[in-house]
């Protein structure tokens, strides 16, 4: 048994790591674009990336790295991807993190992770210039996670104390960024974790993988995937306490609640919806008709319109190339059941009931196939006059 | 040899048909809601469907008919889909379709066609009422092509005369509807082909396969497919002439223009765009990168804000799964080049160039992938606030 406690202090939560925003004059306002993650003492590290094949500068930099290596440091920039950017950009990933090296002692193997825009080479002279304002002691986390964010509305960070029944504990914080491009094969997005629990270096790299499939690779948010989807997990060791079930049962609670901030945080989105598939033939089938639901537009823009037209979610079940049978078919808006078995429940007072819950906040949708057994939530957002505007504007 | 020559007329250009378009009361302020056609012979007929698990109750009907029925009428109505439901939906149509049969003498094997609403059932009262408006000697094919829309913003018809060399000659009509729910397997839409051409039988369902592969299966609206997708052809041989490479030359052709009005009609779509993948591994993996460019919603909406984000095309190939390289690569907005095997063109002069590119009705973006041989052209169009609007309040 353990005891899982929300705490302050979200990636700088863990003892022995530091961390701040500055401005470099990427953003617009003097807005802060430019964060790192510093620890007194270097940490075992272990990264999930993009499956894009033109993963980012950065990442293919962080792979030239040895197996196995460690790290003490880790620079963000946002407005700028350093994705396209060829052999050039690589470089210019080795040149800042070389002229920070030279400006603050004992940094070894940093790693870098950018997000922005695509085929744009880094400013880095601007990065390099904004140098001058780290300061390593600091422990200023929601600077940091101001400062990594693009056309994110809201800074989303976590932090869990895990008390072990030993009383040992450990600490766990992460923050991350997300909005655009979010799609299901590894959201769109940066996440950074931190822990001062002494995982084994074995067990990092599985339980990270284990807890990303059933949050952040269970959202969408428009079914793109990025260049540069990167999730960190930064382990110190230095709370000298571990417990497997106990970490992988933090570490999804952390995912998870950072996968839910960057789904309700869609550009433009003003609702968080789980879609929710049972009785398909196995999970993989559950899977798929599942984030078939949360990618379809004709499903999104109904949400967006509060028209709980479940027309549209069973024709995205027929088309998600699944077997199902609309004789077995059941479709429910929350509790309220509007389709089974081949019967429509679509009275004017259902309709109202139904169209009542799609105006909440957050709400989930169920989908009985009465096939078999598989089951699998993916989670998504609804999508409205606001993500065209975002999108269509992003550069420019 | 063979002369295609453009004719007035739509689906009745060809001798031996009529059709109308009349008001059942279905759609608000009287509009034309159901068409007829009607052959004075019997015709053969062949159906492409949708490939949706549910597919609708008119083409659970058409598929009870014996194998190489013949036909000589196609009842059509908008605003209701008729799918998902169940045995009185197809109990419906028989009932509207035996309404019919009983009305008018010598009308066999009718078939029935819907689009609109899903879950609904048939208000088929309404259309049965309908009937006393049906004048089976019109040939208002104007009329029949309105009837059949749903939020589309223009009527697609065309009409071909072929000439063969011994002067023998047959004509090709065709009308079709679009807008939303357009998608790659099979466009969500339906579309009815005339011929007076004296086509075997054998040849009607693979010309009619081998024309959808470039023309209708090569759109994308929003990569949702619907339950009633239908592409029906009905050919009375009345002309007696008929060679095949003419035929099927002129079914493409047909086919193409209507494909195209569907994707520029895309539900609030201000322009259309051709998707030229060249140089994939072969044409499944250039199709697979077209499609998803076609797809994209990033792609979509920069398009929309004639924004010429080339890093979103980059992202995209290199999301979907199939083999390139960035040192490969080539993209170009009309013939302006932005990338080029590793380097960016993309000072202000080419970025202004692309940009007037992306102002016209209609372009090309073509990806040169560098790999080996494989291409395809997949056609699609941007994404803006109409999207949106129309989908958001379709149902209420």
């Amino acid at each position: 048994m353990f005891s899982v406690f929300p705490i302050d202090g979200g990636i700088v939560a863990p003892q022995g790591f530091y961390c701040d925003g500055v401005s470099a004059g990427l953003k617009k306002d003097c807005g802060l674009d430019v964060a790192f993650i510093y620890a007194d003492s270097l940490c075992e590290v272990e990264g999930v990336f993009t499956q894009n094949k033109f993963c980012a500068a950065p990442i293919v930099h962080f792979q030239s790295y040895p197996k196995d290596f460690k790290t003490n440091f880790v620079l963000i920039n946002a407005k700028n991807a350093n994705a396209l950017t060829g052999n050039e950009g690589i470089e210019n990933v080795k040149e800042v993190l070389g002229e920070l090296q030279s400006r603050f002692n004992g940094i070894q193997n940093p790693i870098m992770s950018s997000t922005g825009v695509i085929g744009v080479q880094l400013p880095k002279e601007k990065i390099v210039a904004s140098f001058s304002k780290f300061d390593l002691s600091q422990k200023n986390h929601k600077n940091a996670s101001n400062a990594i964010l693009t056309t994110d509305r809201f800074e989303k960070t976590i932090a869990f104390e895990v008390v072990l029944d030993d009383k040992a504990s450990f600490k766990i914080g992460a923050m991350c960024k997300g909005a655009g491009m979010i799609n299901p094969s590894l959201a769109t997005m940066l996440c950074f974790i931190t822990t001062d629990a002494d995982v084994p270096k074995s067990d990092m790299k599985e339980l990270l993988l284990k807890a990303a499939d059933s949050t952040f690779n269970a959202i969408s948010v428009d079914g793109d995937t990025s260049t540069n989807d990167s999730i960190l997990l930064l382990s110190n060791g230095k709370s000298g306490a571990y417990e497997r079930e106990a970490f992988l049962f933090a570490l999804e609670k952390v995912m998870h609640k950072l996968a839910m901030d960057i789904t309700r945080d869609g550009e433009g989105a003003t609702k968080l919806v789980a879609f929710e598939v049972n009785g398909a033939k196995d999970d993989l089938e559950a899977q798929k008709c599942a984030k078939a639901l949360s990618q379809s537009l004709l499903v999104k823009t109904a949400l967006f319109g509060c028209d709980p037209n479940w027309g549209r979610i069973a024709s995205t079940i027929g088309a998600s190339g699944i077997f199902c049978d609309s004789k077995k078919l059941e479709i429910y808006f929350g509790d309220v059941c509007v389709y089974k078995k081949g019967v429509i429940y679509f009275d004017k007072e259902n309709e109202q009931k139904a169209a009542e819950i799609l105006k909440q906040d957050s709400f989930k949708i169920t989908c009985e196939l009465g096939v078999a057994e598989g089951s699998f939530t993916a989670y998504g957002c609804d999508l409205g006059y606001e993500y065209v505007k975002i999108n269509a504007d992003y550069r420019t």
